[in-house]
């Protein structure tokens, strides 16, 4: 049976990629050791972290004001160090589209010297779409404007990026770093947990403008952008393995034809869903249509008894990983950039199967 | 060439673990995934890191008082994150044995409220020695007496640990944890970086006292035991795969008869090479014969261009990672539990060759 994995995360990777580690997951490049037993002070583990950050600088056209930041914690860590770093004394505004714009929301509150303002949610409507932000919304002497760009968990996504004037915006692009058209220069702070789209859980990228590095005292060394920059991430022992998965997992997206190609494969394998969930009679998605993500797609019966037995039967027949989160159940298919086409065509026909089944037209 | 990887970390891994690691890399389990494809809340990982914890239990012999948490950050944010838990508004103790203990001293002291004092140093003598602690010495009021078990970088080790009364004492115990002949119940807390005695670099295992949780307020989720040992180490996604190694390098540990038994190799390989240094006219050790450790070994010529040329030749002969950390030069030999005795033997020989060729007896 073939296995599909529609997990939000950690997620599928390439398979090319886990047969490349497997091969040389005893031996890296005749050395006789490990990537894992590598020093990170050694010359192989620094042309492995030099080559992650080059090639990531490559497919995303990162400028050279911007440093590239290999860290551990995830994104939550980042919920703290973003305001810590940037808005000590300060007014810091948010825009709140589900469970993760939230943690970010509660995790500066958490700071009593910061001024957190909500300017926009779409909580009024369970976050089924992003809210517009015009530029007369932005308080010109906030830190900065913090937007998830891609929400995991209800399946929206930011199509454009706001205009903020001068105000940095920080973005969580989690679940669709590598798999967008934004442009980093309209951002002050990108980051993103690496267990979507980059490589395995325990990795997290920061890419960060150069003037938004050392503005603020931090006590604890580790939560320093400045003390992490200044050491290229090395400042202690970083999470060797997982950088080098993420090299691979680069190297293999340039071969794709980079992101402008593997864009176009995500939008072809989200529109063939997107397509059939119009069609559908008994499957709905639950997203307005002008804030839909194509990395993650939430879809309903509208029955949960009838969802439930969707989500077994789906499950034995191999398309792992689909139940809806906790939160908002139903289904959730997550399409990153290693999920393959195939894999959704079979959901596809799957999910019309049971419609047929079970009293669909 | 036969290669023996020396390196203070990351380090050398057992090779049935590596190999067992390879042989399921892509299809762990039947489940057609890799570990690092699974889903962090899927019944096979949590599987793994329950097993993960109840190996390391049995293996420490960790009573049931004691919390068992998988995080990130390294010890580095240990040193942070113990003080900010356990120490605001108090007096933290700490011991001086080398660059570690004062990285942790440096990131206690950034925090204003708490008042460091720093109880004893070897300092003096270029920390080749660990201080005598006696319980007189230790302020009943303080908030916890932190030391370094072991000192990777000069090579001393605490051969017991101290009495502090009804003081906790808070142990980094990066690299020697699982070979030592301490008692969990003597320690408040434990810490350690993975990427010697465990796994690879990107997990740390922290072992807290329960009443320890708790007790103060802190901004930072992710730098919150509560918050950490409310949700089992999944608040957010942990660095599953490496989790997954380490559970393999506890099964080994296991195999091999647990901690008692791999101690009693690890003895015989430090043994051999501490008598190597004594029998030696060329090569000593510059540590305290009290104060040695078993897993980190320092030797030096006395001549910095001896030192050099012993390690170009010990590198190209295949001994890898041998040289002293940039701080004290020489030369330096981690011997941790994956590391096998025939690696010191080889080094022994080699060493006894290098002698003979330059004018040794």
């Amino acid at each position: 049976m073939t296995i599909y994995n529609f997990s939000a995360g950690p997620a599928v990777l390439p398979k090319p990629v886990l047969e490349k580690a497997q091969a040389e997951f005893l031996d890296y490049q005749g050395s006789g050791m490990s990537v894992m037993e590598l020093s990170h002070r050694s010359s192989l583990f620094d042309a492995i972290i030099k080559d992650a950050e080059a090639l990531l600088r490559e497919l995303m056209g990162i400028p050279d004001n911007y440093k590239v930041l290999f860290l551990q914690g995830g994104a939550s860590l980042q919920f703290s160090m973003v305001p810590l770093n940037l808005a000590q004394g300060k007014k810091a505004l948010y825009v709140n589209t589900g469970i993760w714009s939230k943690k970010a929301i509660s995790a500066a509150k958490a700071f009593k010297s910061i001024d957190v303002e909500v300017i926009a949610s779409s909580e009024d409507a369970n976050f089924t779409y992003i809210p517009e932000i015009t530029e007369d919304m932005i308080d010109q002497d906030a830190a900065y404007l913090h937007i998830t760009t891609n929400n995991t968990i209800v399946g929206t996504a930011y199509q454009e990026i706001p205009k903020a004037g001068n105000v940095p915006i920080v973005a969580d692009m989690s679940s669709n770093i590598l798999a967008n058209d934004y442009q980093v220069a309209d951002f002050g702070i990108i980051y993103a947990g690496a267990q979507k789209n980059i490589g395995p859980a325990g990795l997290t990228v920061v890419i960060i403008r150069e003037d938004l590095i050392g503005l603020c005292p931090v006590a604890e060394p580790m939560l320093d952008y400045q003390i992490q920059a200044d050491n290229n991430s090395l400042y202690n022992t970083p999470p060797t393995f997982a950088i080098y998965i993420a090299k691979l997992v680069f190297e293999w997206l340039k071969e794709q034809g980079g992101v402008a190609a593997i864009l176009k494969k995500d939008q072809e394998k989200a529109t063939l869903l997107y397509d059939a969930l119009a069609k559908s009679s008994l499957f709905t998605s639950p997203v307005r249509a002008d804030s839909r993500s194509l990395t993650n797609i939430p879809f309903v019966t509208g029955d949960a008894d009838l969802d439930k037995k969707f989500n077994a039967e789906a499950l034995a027949a191999g398309f792992e990983n689909l139940k809806g989160h906790r939160l908002v159940g139903g289904m959730r298919a997550s399409l990153y950039n290693a999920f393959p086409k195939q894999g959704v065509v079979d959901l596809i026909a799957f999910m019309e199967k049971f419609e047929k089944e079970n009293g669909g037209a």
